[in-house]
């Protein structure tokens, strides 16, 4: 992976206008004009409208979009994989294997526990979070926060038809409410087998010249139980895309760090991302293993361990930029830079000059608490352990005043922990009890068998022995649902409808487990929102501030799973010193097909060879700045049409965690033309591909 | 974890007069008017002779002693696990977990492949080493290095009793010859239970206070396959050690990073330490789950897993040291100190000021190689293919020029080389298939799926595939033993004594593996010797020479894994604010007892508990500076008695590969007291106690 040092426009910190296709933008403060200036096309704001309100969020950490009037949504097969793999689990196939067409609307099955949330509204409210807190000393600072928004969310909410949340942009320096609707009924309507989803597998996960077909369709229902009418949808593209074409990408980031001073990446780089590598690969290794065990159990494991891989290898390619030292060294020169304009300006430098040295200061005491706050508080890698816990808090929370409670059980987000903690999606005693043996072993390893809290939970039993107990012993499986997969009945709803009380009388053993250290982990929780996190926010804010004295507003926020906009064109690149062309087509795939696991089609491939399109485009890649969390964002063209959809960046995009190299960082897409052709040839999906070709020909209503 | 910043003799480079209890000393440089000045005892000539006579090296990685007349030699539990493992496999048995106890001499069982190495001769050849490369540019500087070398050692080595060895002190200021006895009939005479060996397993691993009883005992025989009477053993004290009493450790660290430079340090820190850490993470995982197959899988995989876990734990506490700001600090203060003292005198400038940027470029140089080099040259995780290799590479190599083979088949180090060939280990198919695919996969995850070498060997094969072809199809595990364990006959030894004409001619399936990336995996050695490793070792020999300008000769070499003397004494250290004692006892293990594994104590150690003295000295801490290789030395006192046995470090001391810090770096051993009480009391193994107590009492011969 080579870099060049030319990283100017990282968090748009540099004299140089603008020309990159840099930038994570929000909807509402989009550089129309800078766009127009490089592409001659400037988006307006019906334009941009629709294009919102055509993007769907998927809650569990994707991007999607509506492609047609009765809500058929486009996102990737490895954003439905755990619906594909809870649909298996329920019915006793393995669709991931073997893919999914609903021939007709009747098959269309509901995902257990799938939300989309569309982005209705976005209003500014900076002013009223700042002013709370304003007069507020350091360690009031978070909790004072964590009330207003409180407030504000649960005004906006309504009813359980929304999701509200102020998002926190600039790391504090602006601060949006935006306004969801919830959308809670989809059924998954097709996906392809994961051997051409993810063909090349873990080895060419991020890597180009790629041949994906990373797409699952599902559709969205109302609660007449019918496919909802959506007022918009966008329309498809004639497939004619070529090499230098405008491209724009709705969808998700899930984050970038593009705003970290100095400490905070020596942080980065040197503690938190070799600690959360090393515990990656651990995992990795544990259920690569685990899948030996059998087909079962490697089909009910395949989503953690595409999790894991996936997240494993993301955060390797961005812990390689950091330890890039001219990468890592014009980070640091971009901060000597903003701080030495700082210094120039007395009045700034009397503000803000001591924020980096203070967050420096509070980087420090972070590392004294990551070990206790990761292994009591982000809690073991089992589902009925987050039930269990899940229960234990609500039944602590649900009591108190809005503004007190854990921010995860405000009024404005309870209804999603309710749906959460009824999803039926199956779960499986063997898995459990190796993932929280697993687990258990590791909070024992990281705060040492003398910690109170391990003598305390381990006594004399073993975590083979706590974890065989819990799993075996629970009865929080139990849960009743009706056809579409509401929950009727069951212990999961008693517990829920019952509240407190009949929570505090369980003698259920997974919820004793999460009792037992629930007060420790509370405790450590608060001790970092009151002493790092709420005093890191409020030196964000300033530094925020100071950002926007210094360069300006019209720099992009870095990024906070909502969605944004990103601009940028078809284009190559150079690796080691060779010229990468920007589209592959269908041929490569079939040269690169080996007949070996992770390099062998599906058997529909070879079966449709033969009628198969071999020069259409499969894959392409763009300049369009992304990250994780835009997987399966649209890729349209300046008509607003679809031209392909997002599933990765390319190796060398890791790094564009912490800047953009437009050089190198590319978004990988499938091609339009391409998942067209494999509906039709190989799947003989035309049902899917007459509505979604409708929908391009104008027919549907919501064209722009 | 908390260092401190004075580390000050880290490289010996301060001003201050050395007063710290730091360094690995050469016994022929042993700084014994320093141990005078601050302990009032003055080591002599003869007295250093026998502490090194009475010391033997385990050829696979360890230190060990004589403590009879008769041949015993003391070393660590884990230390002997491989052969612990390897009769059990044999003997279809789990002495690991039960232990193992010879009642007579018959029953000691011959340790396959277990050599012991007694130092006998050091000469210096400095000169030699360095005249035949002085005027050599910088391209031939290994290669001429490398035959000037094969020709001392074979000189050196003038039978297959001896193993010569040219060692590279000072990382090239000095090249020291050191001739070995090699003492190849090894034999298991006891080892207790696994779990009170390692009581506490992982979490207590490199921890302190401890209770661990990490012995095992040995037996050299003689080629008359009697016990071999050695002229030098080591006296038993009394038991009677107290705080603040000097002690000696003599051992052979591995290898220590204090004399690298600061680009190296970044490379370490940045790139080499993250990128092992989360390979033996996997490995570790990828064991862990491997172990719940069932209990002979457990046993057959408990060495290999207690290896990564091990070594996972002290490259994390380097890492950790590295990624600590003000113990990483001072190493870079350290270095700008030199470099400005070298500045400072104009005629080292001329010589030396250019050699941190030279080694910083060539740094660069092998971070490009490095993934290649490890992909292809270190080789999978498996015996099999280990072997393999060896037959490919010995084909190729015995017919070339001394002066011109790989290091390992140079004629000095031949004879281990087919001793090792030859051993009768124990070799498991399911475990072999297992650590083949996950290397195979590793090895196209680094070099990836479109790499030359990658196409070739793979070609339509997954790493599965390809394995259990090998696996099953080799016949490398044919090997015939007679009762001692010598080779009688089978392919292993039909391959060898058949040399290059038999070996090419195989068409074992593993041999074709191995063959089948062996040029590459052999060029990339090449180019990484030539353009990496001989250029490094030329500035680091004009690196020690400006040390030696500067701060003189009196200070010690960077570990090498060669004999060292190290002195310190008894002391507790403060740890979170709390003073650990130096002295744990056997009353504290029945404490830390819960019955559940790794802190149940066996149930021989709970019948003998009523004859066990509870206040007896267990494990103890000394401020002796020790590393990994350590493992099994001998701790004696000022007579050159044992007092204890060295197995580990504290978790402090693991930073110690870069820097001493005497504050909390502790050298961690078994009392001399609690070996007697527990090879008495508990194992009733009155020979073994009557024949060490005896060798106390100075019956047998070789006492000082």
């Amino acid at each position: 992976m080579k870099r060049i040092a030319s990283l100017c426009l990282a968090a748009a910190i540099c004299a140089a206008p603008a020309l990159a296709d840099e930038g994570m933008w929000t909807f509402n403060s989009f550089p129309a004009a800078k766009v127009k200036a490089k592409y001659g096309f400037e988006p307006t704001k019906d334009w941009l409208d629709h294009l919102r309100l055509s993007s769907v969020r998927i809650a569990g950490g994707c991007s999607a979009s509506v492609v047609s009037a009765d809500g058929l949504v486009m996102t990737n097969h490895h954003c439905a994989r755990e619906c594909i793999e809870n649909l298996s689990g329920n019915m006793k196939k393995d669709f991931n294997r073997d893919g999914w067409f609903a021939k007709t609307e009747k098959d269309e099955a509901r995902c257990p526990g799938m939300e989309l949330n569309q982005l209705t509204d976005i209003s500014d409210v900076t002013k009223k979070v700042q002013d709370a807190t304003k007069d507020v000393p350091t360690e009031k600072f978070s909790e004072v926060q964590k009330s207003v928004i409180a407030g504000i969310e649960k005004e906006c909410a309504t009813s359980d038809e929304f999701r509200c949340e102020v998002v926190t942009l600039f790391r504090g320096g602006r601060y949006d409410l935006y306004k969801y609707r919830r959308l809670q009924d989809i059924r998954l309507v097709f996906a392809p087998e994961d051997g051409i989803a993810f063909f090349g597998g873990d080895p060419d996960n991020f890597m180009f010249p790629r041949y994906d077909l990373d797409v699952s369709f599902v559709r969205i229902y109302g609660k007449d139980g019918k496919p909802m009418k959506m007022d918009h949808h966008l329309a498809w593209s004639d497939g004619s895309l070529k090499e230098g074409d405008v491209t724009f990408v709705s969808g998700n980031p899930g984050g970038t760090s593009r705003g970290l001073t100095v400490a905070q990446l020596d942080d980065d780089r040197d503690m938190r991302m070799p600690m959360v590598l090393m515990r990656m690969a651990e995992l990795r290794g544990f259920i690569t293993m685990y899948q030996s065990r059998g087909a079962e159990q490697k089909r009910h494991s395949n989503d953690l361990l595409f999790g894991v891989e996936n997240g494993f290898k993301a955060y390797k390619g961005r812990h390689a930029a950091l330890a890039d030292k001219a990468f890592y060294g014009q980070l640091v020169k971009n901060e000597q830079d903003f701080r030495a304009k700082v210094k120039a300006r007395p009045e700034l430098e009397k503000q803000y000059g001591a924020v980096w040295d203070t967050i420096g200061g509070l980087v420090k005491k972070q590392q004294a608490y990551r070990k206790e706050y990761n292994a009591l508080e982000r809690g073991p890698v089992s589902d009925l352990f987050g039930i269990a816990r899940g229960y234990v808090r609500f039944a602590e929370e649900s009591g108190k005043p809005n503004g007190e409670r854990l921010k995860e059980f405000t009024d404005a987000r309870l209804p999603q922990f309710k749906q959460g903690m009824l999803a039926n999606r199956p779960i499986y005693d063997e898995m459990e009890i190796a993932t929280l043996t697993w687990s258990l072993t590791k909070m024992r390893e990281d705060l040492g068998p003398d910690h109170p809290v391990i003598k305390r939970v381990f006594g004399v039993k073993s975590p083979l022995q706590i974890a065989t107990a819990a799993v075996k012993g629970t009865r929080l499986k139990d849960i009743k649902v009706d056809k579409t997969g509401n929950a009727t009945g069951g212990l999961r709803k008693d517990l829920l409808d019952g509240g407190k009380a009949k929570i505090d009388a369980s003698k259920d053993p997974m919820i004793e487990l999460a009792r037992s250290f629930d007060a420790d982990a509370r405790a450590i929780r608060k001790k970092y929102e009151t002493e790092v996190d709420g005093p890191v926010k409020k030196q964000q804010e300033l530094l925020a501030k100071a950002r926007f004295a210094v360069y300006g507003d019209a720099i992009y926020p870095d990024a906070t799973f909502t969605l944004r906009l990103s601009y940028g064109a078809v284009k190559g690149y150079e690796e080691n010193g060779a010229q990468v062309k920007p589209f592959t087509t269908i041929a490569g795939a079939f040269d690169r097909h080996t007949g070996a696991d992770p390099f062998a089609l599906p058997k529909t491939w070879l079966a449709a060879k033969a009628k198969l399109g071999m020069d259409v485009p499969f894959n392409l890649v763009t300049t369009n700045d992304i990250i994780g969390g835009n997987s399966g964002s649209p890729m349209v063209n300046q008509k607003g049409e679809v031209v392909g959809l997002v599933f990765d960046g390319n190796i060398q995009s890791l790094g564009g965690d912490y800047g953009f190299d437009e050089s190198v960082n590319r978004t990988v897409a499938v091609h339009s033309a391409a998942l067209m052709e494999a509906m039709e040839k190989v799947y003989g999906a035309k049902r899917l591909v007459d509505e979604i070709k409708g929908a391009a020909a104008g027919v549907k209503s919501g064209q722009p």
